[in-house]
């Protein structure tokens, strides 16, 4: 292979030129160039470094650069870099019963996607056969893909170019208990409040309609809603009393992120299915998969799986995500974010203490957001849900970045959830830049 | 990476205990396993070597180890193996430039995706956010992915699972010529009727309520079905004339299959949107996308473009893009496959004459279908529609299968699409294996 493109100019243009760039207009774009990267860092056109604080799209858990992972993949394209899904191959069985092994108890088969959306798109399909129903809910305030099965579970704007719809997807409010539309007395009172809403709900769609409630163990990109005390257990018993599939979406909160294998261990809840895909491989090669259990598979047994793509299981896939695995559990890195997770709770927490603009932080491993406000009492968020004329987020995020802290936003709220590999120092010298780029927010909030 | 699993039985043990399988009943599964490949062979767990007469699902065009495009996988893996899709980088930008070269003159830019479902998904959206239009027109006899926007667009029974279905997705009968309930009395004929069907099934959907015409360019799995002469073009003329974008789905008939570099060469057509996947990278590393206009583009400009995906353009499947075209070029395969096909033609000509169970052959370039009968005169289908009790078409991929020829069937067809590498020799002792198994056929067929 032949690289034509040599200076950061040529591929910045050619890009501009030639690829169309995801969720953007593109006429005003100079995409970044990226040259590379190691650690916990990466470094642009210019030679300029940054600490990747969202691991690029909450996937790069291992960080740039990882030898062993990049070894695996490259003894796996010698070895056989393709065979079609309806083949055993070696790394395909041994990656499924790896992924099982770690898997909450109850679950049994794997079926491997490329990535998350196609992980959701499958499941939908499962728990619709398993069922024999065919209402699906899914939150509001979620994202879980963008192609049609998944962007109709999206509840978020990112659905939009994906209706009109698909029949019988339902969406139900989340426990977003900062912004709830009454104070409630107790964390105990808000489980209680959301779950007899669901449980309402559920009831008049028809409690024999429905086939599984999707919900993400953690809301990622919504801005890291963490489910109140109870809430998790509550649904499973909605799911056990009606016979609904639950599906937890742990695309961005598996493997580690949350300082657990997957988040559903943080509330001791077992469901019926799983979807995950970017930290199994952090990014290193495609793969995504479903997790399905022990009363799920053994119905596949006597019944015909309607799902199938030419890449599920792709070989390069399953070799960097047996080699992520492994090193995961060399590394220690789960224990390690569990860790981690502790100083960057109280760097959040010191944040929220001392900054005017910052309305709410919530933290969990290394997955966590801050929310901006206008005003602290009222808890006005700082740019309107789907409104933000000024581009207030985009500048400050622009002034992170340039400053050397990378991450992106969503409505009112900036992802922070770097490598689960950064140490305790430079965690704390990527918050100080935070804190700094924090201090000129509460200017601008001053003078609304 | 340790791999842990050496024997052929533990990995089809362990596959069998552990993966959901494509397409199937998990129960009586045995899988296959596959140890390794060479140029068209591969050989399975007992060291069984097969020509792999379907280039697996008609993506391995190239053939099995390939040195050039396995080392541009290695490198890529060093230099930079994820960076997510907001950023430029010089493979993600070098390829779309050598996809946007090779494509129709009237193409401007590309939106990578990881497959061919996936590429589907963003082009009806990008369809419908350009014409500001809901409807979709595609065809029955198609496939097009199983995720729900692609398995909407499908036409045959793998749609199913994914209804109710999405609003506004419309079929249209396809121009399948063989099976068509009254005799044409030309190619003509039969043109103009198709054309004159959907010309109507449009005004009375509603001329400015369409968005897009999804249609393979060859139909591919559904039978390898060619459209007779003047149809791609009399669709793009209705496409033109009610302002409806003409979507080519290329995921399996692009990159040289059909001795073209895309199949809507052979007919002398420029769609606004072609879809892509398989071959562009032989499925040595996933990667697949929308190549659009420059009309289309251009809305792009000051439009929001809302697609998007973890692994868009992952760099692993560029820098093999980039090598697999490079391949191509220099091994002069395109050129070679239209060659090879005169061939191929030539040995099914034969083989339908001989043959009293060959109701039909049907070939391009390396693709190609050979269409099972009871009665050659009456064309009474080898096996209903749906409906296979008996096995029969299972019964004989087994045969070919067994003696060597690795292929898959689809209803009463059995696909011949073999890496565009192979050479004389090796394809007419591949179709001498054929023959011998459409003879057993033809006393199956005698006593029936």
């Amino acid at each position: 292979m032949e690289i034509e493109l040599t200076t950061a100019q040529e591929i910045s243009e050619t890009s501009r030129q030639y690829n169309l760039h995801s969720w953007s207009s593109q006429g005003g774009l100079k995409p970044k160039v990226m040259l590379g990267g190691q650690g916990i860092y990466f470094w642009d056109g210019e030679g300029k470094r940054y600490y990747d604080m969202s691991s690029q799209l909450v996937n790069l858990n291992i960080g740039y650069g990882n030898k062993k992972v990049i070894k695996a993949i490259q003894d796996q394209a010698e070895r056989l870099a393709y065979s079609s899904p309806s083949f055993a191959i070696d790394v395909r069985s041994q990656l499924a019963k790896m992924v099982i092994e770690l898997a909450p108890d109850n679950m049994q088969k794997v079926f491997f996607t490329l990535g998350g959306a196609d992980a959701n798109e499958n499941a939908i399909k499962i728990a619709k056969m398993v069922t024999g129903r065919y209402k699906i809910f899914s939150r509001y305030r979620s994202y879980h893909g963008a192609t049609y099965g998944a962007a109709n579970l999206t509840g978020e704007p990112r659905r939009y170019t994906s209706e009109p719809g698909i029949s019988g997807f339902i969406k139900f409010f989340d426990p977003y208990v900062y912004r709830a539309p009454l104070p409630f007395a107790s964390e105990e009172a808000a489980t209680s409040y959301y779950l007899s809403q669901l449980r309402e709900q559920i009831i008049y769609e028809g409690r024999d309609q429905v086939a599984a409630i999707f919900l993400e163990s953690i809301t990622g990109s919504n801005g890291v809603i963490i489910p109140p005390k109870g809430y998790m257990k509550g649904v499973r018993e909605i799911c056990d009393e009606f016979g609904i599939m639950m599906v937890c979406d742990e695309v961005m909160t598996g493997w580690g992120r949350t300082g657990e294998w997957f988040a559903v261990n943080n509330f001791d809840v077992k469901p019926d299915i799983i979807t995950f895909a970017k930290g199994i491989t952090c990014g290193y090669a495609p793969i995504g998969g479903v997790i399905v259990s022990k009363e799920i598979a053994q119905h596949f047994d006597n019944n015909f799986l309607y799902c199938g793509l030419t890449y599920s299981a792709h070989p390069l896939g399953c070799a960097a995500g047996i080699a992520t695995l492994e090193y995961y559990k060399e590394a220690g890195l789960i224990k390690q974010a569990k860790e981690r997770g502790v100083l960057l709770g109280k760097l959040l927490e010191d944040i929220k203490e001392k900054h005017a603009c910052v309305g709410d932080v919530r933290y969990i491993g290394l997955f966590s957001a801050i929310e901006l406000v206008k005003n602290k009492e009222t808890k006005a968020p700082l740019v309107e849900y789907g409104i933000d004329p000024e581009q207030t987020m985009k500048k400050i995020i622009g002034k992170l970045v340039a400053k050397g802290f990378y991450t992106y936003s969503h409505e009112n709220s900036i992802i922070v959830a770097p490598p689960l590999i950064i140490t305790e120092e430079e965690l704390e010298n990527a918050m100080a830049i935070m804190d700094e780029v924090l201090s000129d927010v509460d200017e601008m909030v001053k003078t609304k």
